[in-house]
Formats: structure tokens, sequence, C-alpha cells
């Protein structure tokens, strides 16, 4: 192993010498800037990179792959470092390209609904330079992540049932490959049947097949009228059959998330508020004064037939508490347990399934002891537990450890997937195979056709197969 | 040459003597059925296949791909024959592969709202079934093409704007590898965050990287309310701004299509209708009824604002008329030179561009003395000619490839596509380099490593590289 080891750091050292002569005072091997990079807002294990390149525009991505791919030494690409699975962790070491300061919006197209961003933008800065236009994205998942972090997980979020995802609002990218070529993909046209898909290729690739340094992205008119609903049910199935009545119909709900009673209470105490302890669904509708109006009737009417309750409101203060009570739902998870870490993780089912998925969970949770409020997209039938844990109680994380696993394999077994919107990065590998049997080996073959020295990100996504461990 | 192609008839031979002998009279070397399979509904060249196997289930298409990658023979899918590219025309020879009897619909899940289907399934049958459920599946390319088809050329149609193309309609899929491995991609979840996307790789790959057996999709509930409408404007730059602002105030159109002047005239020929001979808008308007309501007094403002004409209906007879009349346009403009052929083909553009686009275009289709009316999905910037040709006139073919060439240079200058919805087939091989540029390596990269024998619909869609004929 030694010789390995130093082999390894040999050919570190000098591609950052060769980097720190390129770009100069933009890579830095100053602990603070490493332990910055060696972490997200996972429960993963940290690592450190061996550099970090604060990275200014794309040649500096070109220039950082060239010299990584001569030398055989792993790049990470950064951006806020809010992902939940690991995937920015190096775990491998190697160097670390943060995007941040790749922050310009290149273009607003109003008549186009579209616009260009780099990697670094991150979506509180375009949704703020986008409202100005009468225009918002709508790919929503919560904490103010990059829009090259949202393109590279194949984010989602609130909004994903009306608008879609980052799959269905991403147009075109430029990448980086792993030996510095530029690709250009997609375009912006709204559609194209020219050739292969590469652009939905990237998207959600993790860093692992190319570094995106920026993205054209499919941007939204604000709708005329906004209202917000909140309803109380009985139980879980009441709340998801309401739901699954109401996309039956076709209403184009702009959001529909469940909450369970856990997560009423959480959110009650660390947001204030004082909504019945039951499985609950925040609501919004997007459209026409009248088409709104229509909506909510039609909504009312279903909630009434599943014997609950439906509160509605226009007001935009009333709305904002409601939904910064919604994304604050992790930090009051946390808080149930003042001390206490989250390790917050996805799957997504077949709505048909989604009943009968979260309750199940539920009573493995109570059994298993754990503390694990739920909360979901349900109108996607994608739902997320926050396991609020003591990393270093054993015993509890073997539990979540237990309720995780069963959780994907619960999902797995109604055809569901092993993460909605997370990704895959270090905790979901182990998973894939069964997810995926056969194609696993196509995703290989595509990384080994991409990325053939496996520089990009390494260790994420794909286990190694057997047998091609690093020699 | 000679021993070449003798070596090749020699396989070719091999290669369906194995066939008949597992498969017995599902294969034929008859020449009406070699015929049938040699064109589609193009204007390209036909070609004769060396057999053709009636496939009955994924077995049919795993033991003809395990034989003709053994032998290194080409593998052609075929639907219904409905392309307009070219893509199933057996141009080195081959098995064609026919997929009309695989036409099971296996399951209809009315609660999630999706469908797994056997790719020969046609659209009209899908739909004749989803109707009894109150579902209906959105894409609609205009003729009656399989699934699988639809699949394989990322197709299109007039309710894209609102309910997408194949891309976002295509949940999952059973596909076979050019080595007869069977591969299922995606699921039945909405949406995944988990590995790459596998399922966008080989939707649009015109049969090139896989043979596709079954898709899961993703269908819709019928709208409460259906309204149409038809709007005449006095010239093109205000049809299509009209256009734009409906776009950008989100409303939620299903369908929006121009016809040109020329097309109006055509269609009214054809199928006995009175509109006014100038740029057309043909809408179609889908929710509750208030909302319908609502979106019809907005367009109408519009529409009025652009200084044009609207009428519009609820009647099921009229919107059937309408929507006949819009997809017997190829036929009405067949009809308008008795005799002729056609040669449709389509771009795509931002739709800032489109205006300009069209003008241009039918600028040059007057200076070159053609006759190509236009008609097009222009919610998504999509747009077609087509040509009325007499295919042996050699000077009106020249001047017909003139203006086609000039109208993908065009689209591409305005950072368009060289096709929003026919596929690449053999018609646009040519562009796709000026489309993608260094894309086509990487899509050489991908095809190499899941068709390394290159036995998969060989001679579409990517032009081999230089050096890399067969040797």
């Amino acid at each position: 192993m030694a010789p390995i080891e130093g082999e390894r750091l040999g050919r570190t050292e000098r591609a950052v010498a060769e980097l720190k002569s390129r770009l100069g005072s933009r890579v830095s091997t100053e602990t603070a800037a490493l332990e910055e990079h060696s972490r997200d807002e996972s429960h993963h294990r940290p690592a450190l990179p061996d550099a970090v390149v604060a990275c200014t525009g794309i040649d500096d991505i070109v220039a950082a792959l060239k010299t990584c791919h001569t030398h055989g030494v792993p790049v990470i690409p950064f951006g806020a470092g809010t992902g939940l699975e690991g995937g920015v962790i190096p775990i491998q070491g190697g160097i670390t390209l943060d995007l941040a300061a790749m922050n310009r919006i290149l273009r607003v197209g109003v008549e186009d609904l579209d616009v260009t961003v780099e990697a670094g933008v991150t979506l509180s800065q375009l949704n703020a330079r986008l409202g100005g236009e009468g225009l918002f994205f709508p790919v929503d998942p919560g904490s103010d992540p990059t829009l090259g972090g949202m393109v590279s997980t194949r984010a989602s979020g609130t909004n994903a049932v009306r608008y879609g995802t980052m799959r269905e609002n991403t147009l075109g990218l430029t990448v980086v490959l792993a030996n510095g070529d530029v690709l250009k993909t997609g375009g912006r046209a709204r559609k194209s049947a020219a050739g292969y898909d590469l652009t939905r290729l990237f998207v959600g690739s993790e860093g692992t097949l190319a570094v995106i340094a920026t993205a054209t992205l499919r941007v939204w008119g604000l709708p005329e009228e906004v209202a917000a609903a909140v309803c109380s049910l009985a139980d879980l199935h009441q709340a998801v059959s309401a739901v699954i009545e109401m996309i039956q119909r076709g209403i184009p709900l702009a959001r529909i998330e469940l909450l369970d009673d856990v997560m009423v209470d959480a959110v009650n105490r660390f947001s204030q508020l004082e909504y019945p302890v039951c499985p609950t669904l925040f609501l919004e509708f997007h459209g026409g004064r009248h088409g709104v109006a229509e909506q909510v009737d039609e909504v009312t009417a279903i909630v009434q037939a599943h014997r609950g309750q439906l509160e509605w409101t226009t007001s935009p203060a009333d709305r904002k508490r409601l939904w910064q009570a919604r994304h604050h739902a992790l930090y009051a998870a946390k808080a149930l347990r003042p001390g206490a870490s989250t390790w917050a993780t996805d799957v997504c089912v077949p709505i048909s399934a989604l009943a009968t998925c979260i309750s199940q969970t539920k009573a493995d949770i109570e059994r298993s002891g754990v503390l694990a409020p739920i909360v979901g997209h349900v109108g996607d039938g994608n739902f997320h537990l926050t396991f609020v844990v003591f990393p270093d109680d054993i015993a509890e994380m073997a539990a979540a450890t237990g309720v995780h696993d069963r959780l994907v394999a619960r999902a797995l077994a109604m055809d569901g997937t092993c993460t909605g919107e997370h990704g895959v990065g270090l905790g979901k590998m182990s998973f894939l195979e069964s997810e995926h049997g056969r194609g696993v080996d196509v995703m290989r073959q595509l990384k080994a056709a991409l990325d053939p020295k496996g520089i990009l990100n390494p260790g994420k996504v794909l286990v190694q197969p057997r047998g091609a461990e690093e020699s």
C-alpha cells in the first residue's frame, strides 16, 4: 500500500505545482480551504482534497482538467456544498474545483423564457434577477444550491409536480470533458430530435462524466394569481388518496407537500405555528384569477370528501410563512433533539404505492425507536425521512441504517427508485445494482468511454467492478 | 468491392438460415415482405432488407440480435413505417425486425397515470384503450405511428407545448442491446436521481443503440373542458408575436399551430373549408370550465391587440373538423399538384427567432420557385416545410434541396436545431456536425461502447468517421 500511496502523492504534487504555475493564487492548499471543501450538508464523513482551485471561468476548468488528466489526479466539482449524499467529498483526494466565483448570469431571454448561467450562479441569485422581468426558475430544492450543482444531481423540489425537475428544465450545457475538451450540448430550441440526448446524459451524472461550466435553462412567467392552502387529514391514507384524486382530475397544482404528524409537530415548534398535529398537505395553486379559484373549489371538495379540513389564502405574507416553515423542516426536525445531527434521505415510488410505502416506513420507524419525521413532494410520489441522530451513538446509527436500508428495499420492491432527487453520491451507491441490474454495466461502459482514466469525481455513483480497483 | 459484397452476402445468408431454423415462418424473404419494409413515408430512396422477422415478443428480438451479432449483420427495427427521414430504410441490407405484432398494452395504471406497452402498439390503439378510462396519451405527431417508433425518433407534435414530447413522457424502457442482452431502464417513479439517464439516452436514438421492446409512458387525464379557436392574422410577424405573448403570459395552451397562407389555401381546398387565406393560428385550450373561459378571454385580447380575428368553439364536431384539417395538411399540400410527391422537413428555433426564420424561408421559397407550404407547432418554435415536388424533375429537386439546406443553416445560425421532431435518419446526417461539433465525436464514442460491431441500424444518424468505413 505505501508505495502506491507515495506514487499517488507524487502525481498529485506534480499536478498541484503545475496548476500553481498556471493559475497562481487561485490554487490553494491552505488548511481552511481544504476543510471547507471536505464536506457537504450530509452525514457522510468528510475527506480533504489535496488542493482547491477557485475557478473564475471555463478556462480555469479546462486548465485544471488538462493537468489532472495528464497526471491521473481526481477532480471534484464543488458548488455551494448543499448536497445531501456526499457527492462533493474528495474520498480519494485530488483537486476540488470551486465554481462559486463563476456566478455570472450570461443571458436572460425574456422572449424565449430561457437563461444561460455559469455553473456557480445560485438559485436565489437567479430568481432575484428573474423577478424583475416577471419570470422565475421553478426548481426549488429548499436550500440555496448553485445551478451547476442542481444540474449535476438532477435536482427537484416542491414545484416539480407542475414544472418538472432539472431533467425537464435544462435545455443545454457547456461541459468540460475529462481531457479538457469543451463540449456544448443541446441548444436554445425547445425540442430537438437531432441525435443522442447528451444534455440528459450529463444532467444527474454528479460530476462523474464531465464538469459543468454553463447551463441554459428554461424559465417561466410568474403566475398572475397564487394561492396556498393547508389541509389537515385524519390519516396518511386519506391524505395520499386525496392527492391521487387531485392528480387524476388534472388539477394543475404547483406544489403538493405532505408532512406527517411528527413533522407538523416539529414545524409548529420551530416556526411558532399552530397546525393540528396530523397528516397535513401544503398546497400551492398558480394560474389566472378565475382558474385558481376554480382549482381551490375542486380541491376543497376533494379534501372534504376525504374528511379533511382545508384553509386557503392568497395573502403573500401567509404564503411566505407557510413555505418558509416547509423549507425549514430540516432545521425544525433537528431542533427536536438539541445537539443532534440530521441524516436526510429520499425515495420515490409510483403514487399508487405511496400511502402503503409511507405507512410501512412509519411503522418501521416506530418499531426501531428512531426519530425520523417525514416530508414529501407527494404529487411526484417522492418523500424524505430526516433521521435526527447522534452520530456517535453506535446503536442508534445502526437502527437508523436499518430503517434506511429497508426503506430503499421497500421503494425498489414497489417499482420505485432509491433516490428521487438527492442523487446517489456515496449514500446510495450500494443500491444502484438492485435498482438497475444490467443497467449499471451500461453506465460503467459510458463512464469508461467518457472518462477512461477515471479522474472525474471517482468513487461516486458507480461502485468499481471487482478487479478494477486502483492498481 | 466484389469479394467484400460476397463476404457480406455469405454472412447474411448464414444469419437468415440460422434465424429460420430458430423462428420458422416468422422469418420471411418473400419479395412482397422485403418491399413493404424498404421504405417509410419519406422521399428517401427505398432499399430492400435481406429478410424480415415478424417479432411476436421480446424473445424474438433477442434471438435475432444474438444471431445478427454473431454474424455481424445489420438489424433495422420497423414499426408502422410512418417516418419522414428514412430511419427504417435498410441502406446496408440486413434483417428488418417488424415489431407490429408486438401490440399488447401490458398494463394501464389509472392511479399512477402510466401505461406499459409493447413497441408495436399504435398511438390510435393506445388512445382507444385509454379513452375508456378518461385518460389520453398526448404526444401526437399527426400520423398513426407505433409507440416504439415514437420513442425512437423522440416524436412530438401538436400537443407538445403543453404536455411535452416523448422525452418528457417516457418513464422507462425495456430494450435489447446489440449482443441480445435485455436491459430495463427507468421505472415507474415519476422522477429519479439514481444514476445516468439511460432512458433518455435511448429515446431519440433511432434504433442505433438498442431495439426498444416495451415502453412505460406517462398518460394524462382527459381535460374537463376543451375549446378550440382559429385566429386569422395580417402577417407572420403579428401571428408569431401574438404566440410569444401567449407563452410569456403563461397561458397553458394545449396546441398552438401556425399555417401560412399557402397552407391555409391547400387545407381549404382539401377539406372544404373557407378560412381567410392568411397566416392562421389553430389553438386548443384544456382545463376546467372557468379556466378555459379565462384562457379564451386572454387569448382573444392578445389576438385583437395584434389586429387579428379569433373564432372559438367548444363543439366536439367543430374541433374534430379543425384538427382533421390540420392533420391532413400533408395530403392537402400534396393535392395542390396532382401526381406530385411530398418531402416534409422540420427545424426548430428559439421562439424569438421564429418570425424572422419563417419570413426569410418564405422569401427563399418564393425566389426558388418551389411549392412548399409551411405549418408549425409554433408554441415550441418548431415548423415544417412540405415540398410538393416531382422527384424526377432534377432542376426542381435541386431547387428544393437548396431551400432545404439553407433552411437548416438558417435555423442553426439562430441557435436552433436541424430537426425538432422528425429525427436525423438519412436526411439530416450531414448537418449533425454543424449542429453539435465535438458532440458528434461523443455520440460516436457512445455508439462504439454500446454497439461495437456497428450492427444496429447502420448508416443512420452518425456519419462514419473517415477511415472507419466497412473494411
